[in-house]
């Protein structure tokens, strides 16, 4: 609910009502612009996109959008060891982040992605897909992409509905998963985060204090330009980008 | 494929390739009218309705529409004991045939079920909430009283798009699911038909002789009025309704 | 803990820390007699022997020993409507409370009751196999009925090792398990017993005043005498067999 | 079947009845040698081990038996990203082969591995154990070092009972699954093989022709000395180690 119902949480000090029962011990030797990717992002990803999902080994993944939480489920989603992860978005600088965070193949959004997803699966589609934008279009796109007996799972925060095609997904024993993070990934993730096994650091591009906050969500709003992908605040001033 | 992309299968012989792969015997004591729900419309109901759908002991499962198949969903629901079994449709003689078949509560679709499911839920939902319409307004039912976490199971043939309210399922961790069936639950079944503990047999209400297929048709178009169920045709010429 | 390594836990009063989180609300018109079943034998009954094991509808299920525990296996076996429950014991009285509560065959523990089991499942054996004794030739017997792909779930307390008969198993695809319940199902469980689908009142045989405790657990150290199942004691000293 | 129950598979030619229902077609570049691990020793490990003991990324899986099967484990287990795999054999050779093909560490079985797997894992014991070798001390092992609520995944072929001891392990929550490989896993080990993701060619470090079958088996019955890991023969006299 915080940041969600209850405002203010970029402020100095929060207090958080029951937070003992969602306190994590942080291992030695990990920053903090790391430990607060796992607060959020990186559960999210794996949770709500990996896991419901059902990443297997040697399937073909899909992750529409490679912001922040997209880039979160490619490095998750290598978890369960796919055959091959396919990146969508419209930035080529957010392409090249996923290429560099481990998608196999990365398709321009607006250049029709279904086409190179039925010639990378002999035609079958992908066995999971993972929305992480919150549009309807990127929806409707993974629900076509989706091969018979696959996964959609939605990450998206949507705020509007989108079309579902059941005339055509009627027959094709798909399953559809939406939800929030409950965060029991947390320990999982805290080890394979300090073991190296997860090299997240990578995903927080900007540092900003608190005082450069205007500055900071500036950045974050123009990543074609600035390359930003995760932005994090210091209450310590003396931080730059 | 057969009567779907393969026409012809209500002549009195039929060839079917592989059909030793999909044979089953049938146990003694078993009416051919009984016989011929094993073949679709029992797998269908259970595999893609209540096996997809998860129901467990103690949840609350509504059946969107009470024909032939949801009446199945009803029947077989039961074998996994949830607490309560909500059946709509718009016919009161297909309300009455659920609350025969074990529906604990009925409700009219043109009354706003919303309301009433809500009411028996302490506002949540229901765990488990099946399809078997085929038109986006049951659809979009489904997905308005799903309860978060919850299961919608569409068995449904549909011939157009439904509107899926993303704005308000992505934070619901609600699946959906689509399908058709497999048969792979036909051996329990029929052990279970055998032994008495699935009385299926009212679910065939007529039964007329190949002759007699106009008007076995003319009976199965008017429920309302026939009380028809599901209707079965005999190679033979000397049954009547 | 409480009655294992704390003691004292029949006193007319009990402290017990953080009682907060594992405290339920009892439903209307449930008895104290009823209510304190839900406090082990039906959660450790249906956690750790019907979840646990697995029961589908159409099983075969095998239940060895028929006291209380087993007895709630039996009953709580029911909810996946299993087609067909056996239950072992070495008492008459136990095994005649075991069909009354939903057995479908009885045999007596002595009297091998392999042939019957291999008999009544062709020659399979059954789908799961629950051991509600605690001795190792209980155990035993249910590694030896259990069928290819099936399931022993484990429930008696044990105070010394079985022989595995590795040589036979090892080729089975069988599965074992052990376990202490969690108490995660009384919810569920309550809302059935509430509503009348679970009848568990009958495995609460007699009840006692705490001053007539010596003779409370006289009677239940002789259930073959007695036809003791769960033997209750309340604050109140009016109570009597 | 096919040299257990049928002799004589190791002739020139052999009829498969039915062959067409489990023959796959090899991706362009795989070599015979690599081919011939996919028909058994890598399916059994992958599905018997690692799918039956549901290793999970940030386990810690304990591989009992070093040798060409519990080999096969530790490279199929790395599909799922434990924390850390821990290879448990007597042959110093074994071991050094587990580590280069990716266990974590390694132990010598005759030096007591309990304690070292209690320092790793902060005295909890493995998630997931898996038995490779077929004696009865080994799978004792393997019940002494799983963790509460672990799972215990038997491979090995075994002549003789185990001593279960269910005095500690009747309250720990612990699955023990036993079973021979189905191969129903072929089609994504061989996609994974032959992309480059299960680097498997080093677990066969001989190769013989027919003619020289009896050094073959004497290569393989020392692998002490040997170091021989599987060893492969060919039709065609013209190779050797």
């Amino acid at each position: 609910m915080l940041g969600h119902l209850i405002n203010g949480t970029q402020a100095e000090y929060v207090r958080v009502p029951f937070a003992d029962l969602s306190a994590h011990l942080l291992p030695d030797g990990l920053t903090d612009e790391t430990a607060v990717l796992l607060a959020d992002i990186l559960p999210t990803a794996y949770e709500v996109g990996v896991l419901s999902g059902g990443v297997h080994p040697g399937d073909t993944v899909v992750v529409v959008g490679a912001g922040p939480v997209g880039l979160a489920v490619i490095l998750t989603a290598q978890l369960y060891s796919p055959s091959r992860i396919i990146a969508v978005d419209l930035a080529p600088s957010r392409l090249e982040a996923a290429k560099q965070l481990g998608a196999d193949v990365v398709a321009d959004a607006v250049q029709e992605p279904e086409q190179l997803i039925a010639d990378v699966t002999d035609g079958l589609g992908a066995n999971v897909v993972i929305e992480a934008v919150g549009v309807p279009e990127s929806f409707e796109l993974c629900t076509r992409v989706v091969r018979p007996r696959g996964h959609v799972a939605n990450i998206g925060v949507h705020g509007k509905p989108a079309t579902l095609h059941l005339e055509d997904l009627w027959i094709k024993n798909v399953t559809i998963s939406t939800g929030l993070v409950d965060t029991r990934s947390i320990p999982a993730l805290l080890c394979m985060v300090a073991s190296g096994r997860l090299p997240v650091s990578s995903l927080v591009t900007h540092t900003f204090g608190l005082g450069q906050i205007q500055e900071a969500y500036d950045v974050f709003s123009r990543p074609a330009d600035t390359a930003a992908l995760k932005v994090t605040l210091r209450k310590e001033q003396r931080y730059a980008a």
